[in-house]
C-alpha cells in the first residue's frame, strides 16, 4: 500500500514543534527535548506518538490538564549507592526527563557496565521504545518500563481494571549486525484502549480476549468492552504487574488512583524505570569461529530466521524500514490530513502556517 | 485435591541426593547445591525439577552425557566494569553456578545498587524461578534468564523451530508486603514439549496456538505437532529472542547447534544472565501516607487486587502455598510414586533405601 507524502524538512518541524511547546510554557531545553522526540517518532512511522498526537495528549492531560508541570526541575534523591539513581521528576515533560534518565544510565553503564535511573512523580513519556532505540543506537543494551497513565487492564482471573497497559522497551545495539537496532516495545494489553474505540468506530469485532464487559466477561464487542485483558494469560499478567511492583518500590501510589487528581494524600503519578547495559560487560570474548561479538549476533539472528523462517519479522524492523524510507525521501514524513494539524498547531502558537505547496513529495 | 503424602526429613533427602550426586562424580559443595536445590523445588512443589527429575536430566544430557563436567571450575573473565562480572563457567553443574552467580549479583548489587552476572559456557540451572526466589527471600529484586538447552520454538510468522524455550524469571522482595517473594516465572513457549508428550500419552487436544506440524501450521493435535509456538505471539517472540540476543553477546552460538555436540567450530552451550537490584537503591523515599517502603508495595497490590479482583492469584503464591504446606508437615512432601524413584537412587549409590513406613503421612 504506498501513500503519497510531504516531505517535511526535519529543521522545520522541529522549529514549530519547539514553538508550540513553548507556547504551552514549556522552557527552551523542554521544547527541544520534545521536538527531537516528535522528530524521531515521525522518523520511526511512530503515527500514534508523533507532534500531532503528543501536543494533542500534552493538552489533554499535561500542560493543559495540570498533570504535567513545564519548567519542573528533576530532584536528585541522595544513594549510597554508586550505579544507581533516584529522581524525582516533579512532574516535569516526560520526554526530557526520559532522554535525560537515558543518558545518566548510559554514564553509569561507562563505568559500572550497568546503570539504573529510577524516576518518581513522572509524567508520561509517550514512547518507551524511542528511548531505548536511541540508546541502542548509541551501542549499548537499554531497558525502560513505566506505570499508565490510567488503570485499564483487569489482571488474570479478575473483573475490574487495576493494572496499567504498563509497557516494556528493550534495545539492542545490533545495528553493525542486523542494520538497524532490534527494539522489543509493547504494552501489556492485547489492545490499546484506542484501538477498542477505533473498532467501535469502524463496527470491528475485537481480538478474542482483548477486553472485558462491565460484568467482567469477556468480549469482542466493542461497544460491549469496557475495559483491557493483559497478553498471554497469567503470563502478561505477571509482565504487567511487574511495572507496579516496580513502581511500587519506586515511590508510585495506588494504580486506580493513577491520574485521577484528588487532595486525598495518595500520589497519582506514574513512575519510570530505566536501565542501561554496556555490551562489553557482559561479554566472554570467547565467540566461536573467532567471531566478534557484533558477528556473533548476526550469526545467530541468522540462524534463528534461517532454516524456512526467512519471513519473519525482528521486532524494530518496521520502525527501521520507515526510517530509510524517511532518510530516502530527504525529510519527515507526513500525509495531507496531518499538515492540516501543524495549520492548527502553527495557529495556537501565532506561527505562520507551512506552505504544503512548497514541500517535495514521495510515493511509497 | 487431597494428596497422601510421605514426609521425608529434609536432612535424609539432602544426604541421600548429595550421595547420589557425588556418586556421578560431583564434588561435595557441587552435590551439596545440588541437593539444597532440589529441597527448595520439593519445598515450593515443583514437581518438574525435584530431586527425581533433576539426577533424570543429569543422567541424560548432563554427567551422563558429556554436558555437564562434574568438578568443572568457574573462570572469571577479567573485566573494568565494577559492576558487571563474567564468568566462563566450563560446563560446571548449572544449580551450583546460578547460586554462585546470584551470589555474586548480590554482593555487587550491595555496593553499586546494582550488579550483573553473565555465564558463558553454561550447563542447564532447571529452574531459574529458585534462584530469583531465593535471592527475593534475602531482600533483592533479581531476574535471570537463559537460553534453553534445545531448539524446540518457532519464531512468530516462521515455521522451523530456531528459538529455545527460553524463560524469564523475576523475583520480588515482597516477604513483609504479602507474607511471601512474588516470582514471575515461564517459559516463553506456550506450552512445554514435555506437556506436548503428556497430551499424547492422554489423549488430549493441545491448546490453540501452542504447536505446529512438520509444515509449520499451527496444530491442537498433539500427535502432529513437531514444534512449539511462543506464547502472545509477536510479544512472546521478541521475549524468547531476547535471551537469544543476550546469549549471543555472551558467547553463545547458533541456537539450532545448541546442545548438539559435534567438532564443527561452533559452541554448543546455553548462556546464563543474572541481575540483582537493592530495592533501596530505587527508592525514592518519599510515599504516599508515611508508608514504608514494604507497606506502599502492600497497598498496591491490596489495591490491584481489590476492587472485585479477590480471587486473583500472585506470581508466586502457588509455590508460597506449597512452602506452608511443607512448613506445616515438618519435611518434604512426596508421594509414594516418588519414594520409589528415591529406592532406584539410593541404589545407583549403594545407599540404604529409605524405610516408607518410617515417614510420617500428611493430607493435603
Amino acid at each position: 500500500m504506498s501513500t503519497s507524502w510531504f516531505v517535511v524538512p526535519e529543521d522545520q518541524h522541529n522549529e514549530l514543534v519547539r514553538k508550540a511547546y513553548q507556547h504551552r510554557g514549556y522552557h527552551e531545553d523542554e521544547a527541544a527535548e520534545a521536538a527531537r522526540f516528535c522528530a524521531e517518532a515521525a522518523r520511526h512511522g511512530i503515527r500514534t506518538h508523533n507532534a500531532l498526537k503528543a501536543l494533542h495528549l500534552d493538552h489533554l492531560f499535561g500542560s493543559g490538564a495540570g498533570g504535567c508541570v513545564p519548567g519542573a526541575e528533576i530532584e536528585e534523591v541522595p544513594s549510597r549507592f554508586k550505579g544507581a539513581r533516584v529522581w524525582n521528576a516533579n512532574r516535569k515533560l516526560g520526554q526530557s526527563v526520559a532522554y535525560r534518565a537515558m543518558d545518566a544510565a548510559i554514564e553509569l553503564a561507562d563505568e559500572y557496565g550497568v546503570g539504573i535511573v529510577s524516576v518518581d512523580n513522572a509524567f508520561h513519556y509517550l514512547w518507551g521504545g524511542g528511548y531505548v532505540l536511541d540508546a541502542a543506537r548509541r551501542g549499548y543494551i537499554a531497558y525502560t518500563n513505566c506505570t499508565a497513565a490510567l488503570a485499564e487492564v483487569v489482571p488474570f482471573g479478575g473483573r475490574t481494571p487495576t493494572l496499567g497497559t504498563n509497557p516494556h522497551s528493550w534495545g539492542f545495539p545490533t545495528v553493525e549486525a542486523v542494520g538497524f537496532p532490534i527494539v522489543v516495545d509493547w504494552a501489556t494489553s492485547v489492545v490499546a484502549m484506542g484501538r477498542v474505540q477505533q473498532f467501535r468506530r469502524e463496527g470491528l469485532e475485537l481480538p478474542p480476549n482483548a477486553a472485558v464487559d462491565a460484568e467482567g466477561n469477556p468480549t469482542t464487542d466493542p461497544n460491549k468492552a469496557v475495559a483491557l485483558l493483559p497478553f498471554g494469560a497469567h503470563k502478561g499478567y505477571g509482565l504487567s504487574l511487574i511495572n507496579e511492583i516496580v513502581a511500587a518500590f519506586i515511590g508510585g501510589s495506588l494504580p486506580t488512583l493513577r491520574s485521577r487528581w484528588a487532595e486525598d494524600g495518595e500520589k497519582h503519578t506514574p513512575c519510570f524505570f530505566f536501565q542501561v547495559i554496556h555490551p562489553e560487560a557482559m561479554s566472554s570474548g570467547a565467540f566461536a569461529k573467532g567471531r566478534s561479538q557484533a558477528e556473533n549476533v548476526r550469526a545467530v539472528i541468522e540462524d534463528i530466521l534461517g532454516h524456512g523462517n526467512e519471513k519473519c519479522m525482528l521486532p524494530g524492523q518496521i520502525e527501521a524500514e520507515f526510517a530509510k524510507k524517511t532518510e530516502a525521501a530527504g525529510g519527515l514524513l507526513f500525509t495531507e490530513a496531518e499538515l492540516k494539524g501543524f495549520d492548527e498547531i502553527a495557529d495556537e502558537c501565532g506561527e505562520p502556517r507551512w506552505d504544503h505547496g512548497a514541500f517535495a513529495r514521495y510515493e511509497g
